[in-house]
């Protein structure tokens, strides 16, 4: 299979989905630890960019070669370790699983990351309070979204019973919800959907709080 | 091949995509416009909703099934219509198309359009020129991530000398430049590109001048 190398940060939602992808396919990755702040941000280094043009985590290397972007990496993930698949093998649920991933992926949560948040500070004069609601706005956006594409088809997991990588892209999206304070009570099927994924190993060894750079305190 | 509907309209650059995916492809399509500002937003009614719970465009029907989000709509199109392949076979090349699709679908465009720009003028009190210069702000941001990911790869196209889903992405957004007067002159890869992209009637028959919704004057 050769090596894998995550380039990711403990807290970044995109280095968190695939975290999960990586865990449910059993692949072991070395973890190398990008601090999004630090030292006014590592991913900013001439080094990192060299691999990630987009000055941003997640980066996956395999046998030397980098891949940025969270959607291309797990789509990456299901050509090379197709074992379990987290895209459907027929295209219109492949689709749908997609979209599922993109309502997060572009729909909500770039428009919150650390990057806009910054600019809303500098541009706007937006404070923590000011940037909390602007966020808390955009993840209700993509659980709104999301629960409404998911309700038909959503089974323990966002599509049936078995985790795909709508699950990958859906899981962070709830660790911001509670980290923002955004109550999920209006999406039942994404509270469902949750506590199955909350039951998984692989879910919870990719968690945010259980990661090699996660502040000990 | 079954009936293809696109709901879009003529401005959003995700609609654009999309049709430059289908004339590439040669398939012809019902084109049904879906205007983002009249009477509030025409994809806000419950009806739409119904097709694309984000309410947003472009919407592709195929065969009576609804799939949103332009990157899984073309991925979807790849696999039902695979000539030409806008997505390489090969997963690594695969993917370094796919990171450079993201960089425009989920890195730069999602963070200045018409919803975000509505919400900076709500929370904000951001006028016309403050939106200008958050939008010249995250275009060039695109323009530089993607003009450093492809300079290795780039011929005639983002990816050698055939368009693929990059080229896709990477139109709409030089057309987006062009609106929001960012000059390209500072990314000689991508001016290359789109000198090439502009000469292909299949992009040239997809532009926002002249889709049925467009204003005649």
């Amino acid at each position: 299979m050769g090596k894998f190398i995550l380039y990711n940060y403990f807290r970044s939602s995109a280095s968190y989905r695939v975290r999960i992808a990586l865990n449910l396919k059993n692949i072991a990755y070395e973890y190398r630890a990008v601090h999004l702040l630090n030292g006014g941000g590592e991913q900013f280094s001439e080094e990192y960019r060299k691999l990630n043009p987009s000055r941003e985590v997640p980066t996956l290397i395999h046998d030397g070669k980098a891949i940025g972007q969270s959607m291309a990496i797990i789509d990456y993930l299901d050509r090379v370790s197709p074992n379990p698949r987290l895209f459907p093998e027929d295209p219109f649920q492949r689709a749908q699983v997609m979209q599922a991933c993109e309502i997060i992926n572009s729909g909500a949560q770039p428009v919150h990351n650390l990057r806009v948040l910054g600019q809303l500070g500098e541009r706007f004069g937006a404070d923590q309070t000011a940037k909390n609601e602007w966020t808390k706005y955009w993840i209700t956006y993509g659980l709104q979204s999301l629960e409404d594409l998911i309700r038909p088809h959503a089974g323990k997991f966002c599509f049936g019973d078995q985790p795909s990588a709508a699950d990958c892209f859906a899981m962070p999206h709830f660790a911001n919800a509670d980290r923002f304070e955004v109550s999920m009570s209006a999406y039942p099927t994404l509270s469902r959907v949750r506590t199955s994924c909350e039951a998984l190993e692989a879910i919870k060894k990719a968690a945010p709080s259980v990661q090699p750079d996660t502040p000990k305190n």
